[in-house]
């Protein structure tokens, strides 16, 4: 993969994943989100008019399967699980999805017991409860179809909005979520408990989030 | 009604609206959430360990005539109408349902057509957005049915959770909504707004909500 | 005094009050603040790059005799006091500060001790915490002088930034306070707590706060 | 440096830094923050009556040359720098202080100028403004001393409560900051604006910040 392949993208590696998903890993990009500059910057820009997402959070992919790649994930780019949900408590129990980090951020990619090589939705950051309960007024002011929220997730413990792109991706807004170590004891959520754990206050999840795919 | 039919209240006159409600007013009524004291109180009690309500905020009940309730609330009792729903912009159009009060809070009562004598809804008032959510959250850990939220309102602008108690009446926790003045000119709905104006992330109402009457 | 006398204002009468302020009473404005319209309206306006502030909230005054103020506002127009600050309980102790309403609101009008017929500042209506915090990003942004903030009073329990406008006036930013209701028990403040009461966080006053008058 | 040093934490290394610190590296500490465990767990404890800190967050330590400690800390731990103070943009000017980190987090370890082994401050993670500003109020309730705070900082951007333990030891509670990358640009600080970098809102240090040292 060559410079100029992606918009503001330089040299990289183009390979398929386990999960038949695209990936490309790069060294370079242009740095975006620099109106505040570098020098004695503002805490904000002025002057956004829409949510004012400051950067991506994160993404989840769908899988046939995910314990494949958590290891995956885990063996080559280092990524390990901060929660999972499995079939039971058992060490041997199948992965019904899985949420990898490489930082102190919650997660960085997530993968779900899925079609092979589907998007369930990419998030975009926000700094706090408020900011999530704004970006949901300006949905609704600018007709943008919310899918979820705004709610709080029991894994990850994020609060989110779900909501469709005019592609029919689903975005999220996410902000919150706790700091993540490789040696915190990761959380394990059991099938009785999937819907508080995805919708901590609905406690169920909907028809559209578990079809909806691109 | 005399002193003694209601724990810790006083003296008052019980009557039958016109909706067929029973009111009961009352001039004396012993003050309760006095922990922090009156004598340089500190901002808030500690050892909360629930949601923590500091007071009541307003109900919403349903009458065959909301039009009807509006003249005898304006007329008898001095509330006046922050926001109605109307069949249409019409001056002499039905009215669907009518958000009243006699403060600068944004209302008070509210009556929404639907059967005679029926409860829909009343509210404890919460601080702001973040009590909202932790509401929710606090619903959820204790297994309490929560019917719609964390949402907004398009009407009156709160922020809310509804919920069922044990007993199956709806309860709401609400917080914001703008000043109320008697000559801000009212806001008015009409039915293709409805959805939004109830619930202002989600734009729909939900079966429970428009069916659920105690 | 007459229409024209002030911009959009109708006619009215002008008097002077016993702590040498000149009051204007009127019945008529032009409504502001209509952006939104009064039809299915949203839930703020679009592109406010400011700190975008919905209504004024409360003034506060100086006078010789607060106490005298507190009676002539309850008298002549039905305000009553939800909190003092006293020189002792005793029920005929002098009055040095009276925070007074005539609705739910906290507080309309407030009276301090100090020269007749000055400002201490006026206040305009913020939602909540995040817009007082976001308010003085704003306010660094634009290098406006902020006098003390953002912070809590303990009195009315409000959250608050006061800052400077080019004029030399103290002006505030306030959201929060809790439900007044005439038969709530006032509280009373004494004057070693006097340093909470107003700056909840650091406890003291600063020296510009209690100088600076316009 | 052996298991049982120190209370719950295993065998590590003990070693005196450039900046003649001691620290103390180790790969194993009980786990704490348990409460609601690790099986489809809640998204926070019942029951907390103080500010409810989840996580230490970062420290920042003194040291005659910061530059030294930002260069040891890159080679021997990889940490890097996210923002820097130095006397100018000069890529050869002096760091009078360095914010780094080896993670997402905005800064884990911060040195600034000042006399060798002491500690300025280190910090409890809280989830948003809304919790910083509830820590600010239960410190006036437990007469808790506060030095600098609610506010912003510009460096880190992140919010703050500083406050003092009963030891004299700086405290601080924190929210926030932005996502940090090793590839992002460095935000530099100029002296003229380190009032605004420190504390966004005053926009000036006190006294006691850049004096207290333990």
């Amino acid at each position: 993969m060559s410079r100029g392949d992606n918009p503001e993208i330089g040299d990289g590696i183009r390979f398929t994943t386990p999960s038949d998903h695209v990936f490309e890993v790069y060294h370079e990009a242009t740095c975006v989100g620099t109106e505040v500059g570098t020098h004695n910057p503002d805490a904000f820009p002025r002057h956004l008019v829409g949510v004012g997402v400051p950067a991506l959070d994160h993404s989840l992919i769908t899988a046939e399967d995910p314990g494949l790649m958590d290891r995956f994930l885990s063996d080559v780019f280092g990524f390990y699980a901060t929660e999972r949900v499995q079939t039971s408590l058992d060490p041997d129990a199948d992965i019904i999805a899985t949420w990898m980090t490489n930082s102190t951020q919650i997660h960085q990619l997530a993968v779900l017991a899925g079609p092979q090589g589907k998007l369930h939705h990419f998030a975009f950051r926000l700094g706090e409860w408020s900011e999530v309960g704004r970006a949901a007024d300006l949905f609704s002011m600018d007709d943008v179809p919310i899918d979820v929220g705004p709610t709080r997730h029991g894994i990850t413990r994020g609060q989110t909005v779900y909501f469709f792109d005019p592609s029919g991706n689903r975005n999220e807004v996410f902000a919150g979520g706790y700091l993540a170590y490789p040696d915190r004891p990761m959380h394990v959520w059991t099938p009785e408990a999937l819907g508080k754990g995805v919708f901590y206050h609905s406690r169920e999840l909907n028809d559209a989030f578990t079809s909806v795919l691109t």
